[in-house]
């Protein structure tokens, strides 16, 4: 794909070590920890794209900004692994491992000023207002998630708002930021967001469905680790109407069980496949990408426009 | 005082309620408990104050504005506690106690996003990049203080620093905003900066004074309380190279040690005392409270002046 090709991804590399910097030395070596340990960059190219597909593109302006989206996804990443006592994050030891949680905590803080600090100089108030409510939306849905632990009857409704706040809003965000970026109106802003968003709905739709069904070492992280953290997840929720009382008695044991038996964990795993829950996960998912696909007609036919859409789908398809 | 009055403060209090309006039930509890629990809220009367000073205040601007800088102070709180493993704050148990960490963490982060948020509502481009830059220096500040813990060597400059960012540069900011608020020029937003730093820096000198001298019911924590976590503040900085090297070395024990005994906790005391650390402290905070006066100079001369200038003094004045 041309938008995530390797020029544009060096160049992020780059730029995401240019603006941190901070005169305290121990920010950049936790700092860099972290953005070493990769990711897609996905975020800063939703940016880059928005912006290029609308021609207004302006390099020395766009990319301060797309990194700045890109700091936002590590702090929140750095605050969760606090927060989750994360063991491992992208097959590393979790900075809270390596550092302490007082310096993670600290670093996440670091990293979120500095990006609404480079909002302010390459950005706009608009801008500004979209993603401060993207980051409330974010904690709010983070929140919710841990207070929805172990909770047998959490609704439809809860689990969708924690997934926007987990991961669809910043993404959402992310192309509303590069349309306006790009000089885009405010139905393609308006559009742009809700492609975001819903891309980021498919994606932690699949992802969730990947915690149940992917190889260990693909994951780098137990399988249906979740489950054992007793969250609740969309192919679990979508098939929780068909279980019978006792089944359901089971499930609610095994999540609120703090270290619950791999066997049993096997037991719910199977559950969900048999009534159905994966299959559902993937119809979902393919929901959301075809209303992504749809955002896209209020923009200019182009290349980039294709690969958006090539984008959306793959989200899906990415493991299948 | 005025500024101080009743009437002001009331309305603080109720804007602070007003604008913490998550949806999250949960947010809205841990948000009140750390809010109820007080503090003198002089950032916002800080905000509001310069604001009125130039005679440009607009009261539905400038409360979410000064109600901002709060939110922003309490986010810092709240992750300080998480740092500090804090027991208590302000005679409460600490927020990290009642909620957990994991809680406590993204509560603090809705409200730095929530502060921001308001800045793009009410304020300006110029303002959040005046306060982001804050944030950032308020955590390289706080991650320089955790780096220097237990460091004899510890240079004055890192002591400064480390102030500027634990205090000073929060409350400089706030001065900043309202004088932006009150449509003053930029040399006003410049000295109402300097103004705010400078009593932030006196104010956080007397707190640290304060922890070696203070009765430990006023304090609501244990005295020499950042001797024992290995702090070295200036009172005891001040008289390091007043020290022979035995009582250095013994220092250095006592800074090092986790758990250290309460009858060397008051040898270090009593060498600080002895070597005139008190009163180099008060002396050098009343050296910030003069320089903080003279960039009064700056503004019109009126009642809140000459308020701003009382506030000032009484920084230092407040327990002696």
């Amino acid at each position: 794909m041309k938008i995530l090709s390797r020029e544009v991804l060096k160049e992020i590399e780059e730029r995401l070590s240019k603006y941190m910097d901070s005169e305290v030395e121990f920010i950049l070596k936790i700092g860099n920890y972290i953005l070493d340990s990769g990711g897609k960059r996905l975020r800063p190219v939703l940016v880059l794209t928005f912006s290029k597909l609308l021609k207004g593109e302006n390099e020395e302006r766009d990319y301060p900004i797309a990194v700045a989206m890109e700091y936002l996804h590590t702090a929140s990443l750095l605050h969760d692994d606090v927060v989750d006592g994360a063991e491992t994050r992208r097959g590393k030891a979790a900075a809270n491992r390596v550092f302490g949680n007082d310096t993670t905590v600290l670093t996440g803080d670091y990293m979120y000023a500095n990006a609404l600090y480079l909002f302010s100089v390459y950005g706009d108030i608009d801008m500004i207002r979209n993603v401060s409510d993207a980051v409330k939306k974010m904690s709010e849905g983070q929140l919710l998630e841990l207070k929805k632990i172990g909770d047998i009857d959490m609704r439809e409704e809860d689990y969708f708002r924690i997934l926007e706040g987990k991961t669809a809003v910043l993404f959402g965000s992310c192309c509303y930021v590069g349309t306006a970026l790009g000089g885009g109106s405010d139905k393609q802003k308006k559009s742009a967001y809700n492609y975001g968003l819903s891309i980021g709905i498919a994606f932690q739709l699949i992802d969730d469905l990947l915690d149940y069904i992917a190889d260990e070492k693909k994951l780098g992280k137990p399988v249906c680790n979740d489950l054992r953290e007793g969250k609740i997840t969309y192919p679990l929720l979508s098939v929780l109407d068909k279980l019978s009382e006792d089944e359901k008695e089971f499930v609610k044991g095994v999540i609120r069980d703090l270290n619950p038996d791999k066997k049993h964990i096997e037991r719910v795993k199977n559950m969900v496949k048999e009534k159905g829950g994966f299959d559902k996960t993937i119809e979902k998912a393919r929901e959301y990408v075809d209303t992504a696909v749809r955002e896209l007609e209020n923009f200019p036919d182009s290349e980039y426009l294709k690969e958006l859409e090539e984008l959306a789908k793959y989200i899906v398809e990415r493991e299948f």
